[in-house]
């Protein structure tokens, strides 16, 4: 593999095209593998920082939103190719960040430009802008009815906060960074203070992308922060449009009351924690439960369950199935070996939520890794409750991020409808049954859908599959915004609002609203879909 | 025209399909073209009552949200007919509570019944849903591709906030319920105090619809109130999952302050004031001056100004034909007759907000109707201010709810283009300009861009076409939430989230999403535009 010239950990914070450190806070990253710092010192970004990236992207702005398609998507394109040109060097810094092995590192990477290339072709071909014309019709009484041409535009400026859990798909150059460059949006990302050196070698590249794609300076920059205070003045600074977060719900709803206290208040799109209730119906659990115990054992501690989608609450009716089920996981779930967590502080967090869990009344530990594992690595574990038990605790409903699953026994149907009817919104649910059985939960899964983004079929709501189709989203807690996906192509439309010309002259028109359609775009032209000419 | 028998006012809250006043706080309409009290009492909503109607709203949902789209046509174009049947009854209590001249009721009525049935053949057609479907592929490596198919969902029950200024098309059966309905969300109407005899009028002729068309109980209601408490309570009811609101400022940022303060924050789509800004360029005063002062002098004052799109805003770079043009505006508006406003209390604010600004430095009025108006009319106002003046003073930039225009009068391209910089976001923008003038202003036209949802050519911002390539709607704090229009089919969209569906049986999809597409509605497969059944 080679390693670019300019990827290089500076440590400083990248404004526009320069580089730059007044801030007199500093910090390092840390590799939970060894249990260490690692080398580089970053410089947290001061008060003038932030005003000079928000400055820049405001000025990017007024050429960046009319962008082509075409050159956007040359921009998009250059950062999947430059950031595959950090090679190893970006692996390495990964992991030694994360804890995470290099496969993931090299999955992650994958997905990371299939994103890119994915809003690349988006916005190459442009049909995404949703088009709209109704042509005039002068003679119309009482009134004439005017021309009226519409288009989805960039909001502005935004700021995307990394995630811990994805330093490379949902980070700097992640799924909020390629959907609002697509979208004609300048970005500013406030790096994540866990791989700042992962966060820095990959605004390198977008950078170096910007620069060989005629990109105006401020279309990009990132800004180093240990605490909350960066983020805090990104958030209220008057220029800044939106916002784009992934992590905790505490952490979310901090940036969305924020927002919303603006003068101008703005869109927050966080996505937050999960349970990702599974319910698992007594025909499954009759004919297959072996498979479903290995099969969850895999999905509650893949990644050290560091996913938003992590499999936490299991739901079932209580019978010698359940039990026997119970049994299974509990013995397969041990057999795993235990993995490194992202983080002490994340670790930290395992520990104290699942205590947290596990000390409240009638909640018994049936598996738990049982010997001691290395400095920071996590204990998979599940416990069991009864539905009545769970109904009556909320606290039993919330996340406990890392390998850890709560199993809910309720003692019929209705206390099962019952506790999904309590718990709160959700990314995902499954159901695990057999098909002949589902008829007779109709309300069930009536009550489900009302809580979550997606729905699953006898599969497992780990891997959040990367197409138009997907929705990766659901109701607060899990997200503050329904209406959008977080991943996949329309995750673009978070980015945008629809604008109107009335009476507008043709060629002043942008080229997606013309009458002779240059771009040969898909537009509903007075309610019929088409790529025709107007004439 | 007929008078339908359900057709009485009776001053009572309509919960589902019973008539209820446990409140202890009643009121009356006020009828300002006689200045006098309307006759029947209105008995606002209790705190039990409110939590009635949303109780049957919530149980109403689980049977309303899946719906099929013929049902809910048959449902939205009854409630037209319904409207239609309430004949002279509704249009005098419409001209009763407004002030407002019966034609004015007329098209008014027309426009609610076209919206109606624009949803209908919406949701009829079925493809509104954004049906996106990808199909499975087994064998891919390293992972299998699992069948992912999303389509949009109704959010739950939403509580709709009636407009002092469109008593029917944005008001009980306005745009908002219109569309909340179409999308299988129950509505509450929050019913506006100044015209609860209209609203109760067209409540009735929902509820009979319902009833003829089969809907669950609970999928309208309609509550009466004078003060703010009913809205409060209803925007922090946990059960209601968005709000829509046309009003001030003031209204529409309490509201959205509450919602994002509820312990799940929920959507609040307020459209709110707005100024509206006519740009006047110097070829454009040179050639049809006289002519666009005519135009705007009936602009500013048509409705009594009462409109959110009225041209509160005039700016043009000083010149003798700016001199001239000014001159030419002051005299068209003084003969225009002055007409009734809504309500002593709406003219009580126009007094005053035009006062305020009249009060300001250097702002000098140019016209004003001379002679003393009956009761509750008008006077339309006309006054100047220099571009210096009005960049400096954030006060000039309010609106004026009302027939008051502010010319802007600036010295030069910059300040002009200072001058809209400094402007707050606004529902329109216009152009008044000659062709070949037009590129010496591209900067000033993107500066405008980024501030407005709509803007016009050689036009006025008065009237709203509904259709599909409208945007009604803008930066806050024209709206609150500028990605989305507040008028055509597309606002559906503000009721719905997408929703995605895993590995499902094809059986257990909705008919949007099963193979054989039984509704023969659009849908992406696989990234193509089709019609066609899966195999």
């Amino acid at each position: 593999m080679t390693t670019a010239a300019a990827s290089k950990i500076t440590g400083k914070n990248h404004i526009g095209y320069r580089i730059s450190a007044k801030g007199t806070i500093t910090y390092k990253t840390f590799n939970p593998e060894l249990n260490t710092d690692n080398e580089p010192t970053f410089f947290e970004a001061s008060s003038e920082e932030i005003n000079e990236a928000v400055s820049l992207a405001t000025k990017a702005f007024e050429s960046f939103k009319t962008i082509p398609g075409q050159k956007k998507a040359a921009f998009l394109n250059a950062i999947a190719d430059e950031i595959l040109n950090l090679g190893d060097t970006l692996l390495q810094t990964y992991c030694s960040e994360t804890g995470l092995p290099e496969a993931r590192a090299i999955g992650e990477r994958g997905r990371t430009v299939f994103q890119l290339r994915s809003f690349a072709e988006l916005v190459e071909e442009g049909s995404w802008v949703e088009a709209s014309i109704d042509t005039a019709i002068p003679d119309r009484t009482p009134l004439p009815k005017p021309d009226l041409r519409r288009m989805n535009v960039p909001l502005g400026p935004v700021v995307v906060f990394g995630a811990s859990n994805f330093p490379l798909a949902y980070s700097t150059a992640g799924g909020d960074t390629a959907a609002a460059l697509a979208a004609g949006c300048p970005v500013i990302v406030k790096s994540h203070p866990m791989h700042a050196g992962t966060g820095e070698l990959v605004a390198s590249a977008i950078i170096a992308a910007a620069q060989k794609t005629d990109m105006p300076e401020g279309v990009f920059s990132n800004l180093n922060s240990s605490g909350i205070e960066v983020g805090q003045q990104l958030v209220q600074h008057p220029s800044i449009k939106a916002v784009g977060f992934t992590g905790s719900l505490r952490g979310g709803r901090a940036l969305l009351d924020l927002a919303a206290k603006r003068e101008e208040p703005i869109p927050v799109f966080a996505e937050m924690g999960s349970v990702n209730p599974v319910i698992v119906l007594p025909e499954a659990l009759k004919t297959r439960g072996e498979e479903l115990a290995k099969t969850y054992a895999g999905s509650i501690t893949v990644g050290t369950g560091q996913f938003c989608t992590n499999p936490g609450l299991i739901l079932g009716i209580d019978s010698e199935e359940l039990h026997k089920f119970t049994k299974l996981l509990s013995e397969e779930i041990i057999k795993v070996n235990p993995t490194c967590m992202l983080h002490p502080a994340i670790k930290q967090a395992y520990q104290h939520n699942r205590a947290t869990i596990l000390n409240e009344d009638n909640v018994t530990v049936i598996a738990e890794y049982p010997n001691e594992p290395n400095a920071n690595y996590a204990k998979q574990t599940v416990a069991v409750v009864t539905g009545e038990d769970f109904i009556k605790n909320p606290k039993l409903h919330q996340e406990v991020f890392g390998p850890f699953s709560l199993l809910v026994k309720c003692k019929d149907k209705q206390e099962l409808e019952k506790a999904i009817f309590n718990i709160e919104g959700q990314l995902t649910g499954t159901i695990l049954g057999n098909i002949l059985e589902i008829n007779e939960y109709n309300y069930l899964l009536s009550l489900l859908s009302n809580k979550v983004g997606r729905v699953i079929f006898n599969g497992v709501p780990t891997g959040v599959e990367v197409c138009p189709s997907m929705v990766h989203g659901g109701p607060y807690p899990s997200s503050t915004d329904s209406r959008y996906s977080a991943v996949g192509t329309s995750s673009i439309k978070r980015w945008v609002r629809p604008f109107s010309y009335q009476n507008w002259p043709n060629e002043l028109l942008p080229n997606e609203l013309k009458n002779e359609n240059p771009l040969g775009i898909l537009r509903l032209v007075n309610n019929q879909l088409t790529k025709n000419t107007i004439y």
